[in-house]
């Protein structure tokens, strides 16, 4: 039910088009398996037609990435009121929206390869592991991170990369729940930096000052305290 | 002061000698900014003849990665004897005693790109991921790990070589460090997910108790113990 006529589209909108048509086939299958032609017919334009706008299959797939890209970043943008671990477990809930709905495009894209591993993608990752690293700085109320807190920001955004993509191959953790956990994780490591560096302690106790007594961490310490015994004393064997 | 005869290698002995060269510039320079001329001159020989064993560098580069991946994995093999805590701690300390040598090649084929990133390259990585995940199960004495526990192990594995990869950047934390502090990430990151899965939970209870009092998790939850405030109760503000 078309009126057969065809409004011509400007090149930038075109050139938005085909981005957002390629972003919805990599929805479902890797970049690798999906050929220009199959964009062309989805976005009812020729083969040739999408070479005027994009020269190769891997200026189309930039151009994705960067769309891609920017709206990962902007989900790490998160205002800063309440207890910390409402924000960051918001963040997550995000963070996993992005990777539900870019599934294959994500898993291929974060794996890397000959299709989607350039200079030029790698890059743009490292650009978006950047944003996430400085909305998380600028929650913890920290000017300046010493070494040991960066870290422990660093390697829990790379955390969060490889949970959701081990959370991708199969799915048999409620993803809800492996939000929580990142959150509850993010409290541990920085738990574990507190042991060695007075920042990530001052980051710790501010943490656990202004949470609830209902909110993701408050639950987590009341959990372990109940479930560890005390370190040299003989446990329950493990069965 | 050499005799000046050269002895002649056999063509196994030959692609052995050019690897080890390969490993050897690749330690301190990424493998992109090492040219097959460099390789040629370092092992003695002529280009042509180098290529006359590897077709290309990619062939070349690949062989070396396959010897450095087969070396990586056999780090992570550790006697089943003793507490949890001191294994794991050995493991570290030879895995960092690998990133120390082979800093720029290990960092270039981390983060993929051009010269490093092939599908050949990425499944090697994956199998040193994957032994060193069956390595880390077998220590813990777990003959089906839940999909939870699995969890744990591989995103903590993906979390030792992200901090691998930060601390080459600079090395402004302590190595030692951060191959204790790994295993309390470890302990941590068992401990976040004990609040969600029993066979999680029945490692960390198996861990804390084989324990002895003055083993790294237990310096850790003496530790912690002493520094978090109870949650909702008000503690000193953050300075």
């Amino acid at each position: 039910m078309t009126t057969g006529v065809r409004r011509r589209m400007g090149v930038e909108e075109r050139k938005q088009q085909l981005i957002g048509v390629a972003l919805e086939l990599f929805s479902s299958r890797s970049p690798d398996e999906v050929s220009i032609d199959e964009i062309a017919a989805a976005a009812g334009i020729s083969r040739p037609l999408v070479y005027h706008y994009f020269p190769g299959k891997q200026s189309l797939y930039e151009a994705a990435l960067r769309r891609a890209a920017d709206e990962l970043a902007a989900r790490f943008l998160e205002p800063p009121q309440g207890p910390l671990g409402a924000r960051l477990l918001r963040v997550m809930g995000r963070f996993f929206d992005f990777v539900d709905d870019h599934g294959p495009g994500f898993a291929a894209l974060m794996r890397g390869g000959p299709a989607v591993g350039s200079s030029t993608t790698n890059a743009m990752i490292d650009e978006v592991r950047q944003a996430a690293y400085e909305q998380i700085v600028a929650h913890l109320g920290v000017a300046e991170p010493s070494p040991r807190l960066e870290l422990v920001v660093r390697s829990w955004v790379s955390l969060a990369e490889s949970t959701a993509l081990l959370w991708l191959d199969g799915r048999r953790v409620p993803r809800a729940e492996l939000e929580q956990k990142l959150v509850h994780d993010f409290a541990a490591l920085t738990a574990v930096s507190a042991v060695y560096d007075e920042q990530a302690a001052r980051v710790l106790t501010a943490i656990l000052a202004e949470e609830p007594a209902d909110g993701p961490f408050a639950e987590l310490v009341g959990r372990l305290l109940a479930l560890a015994p005390a370190p040299g004393v003989p446990a329950q064997p493990a069965r």
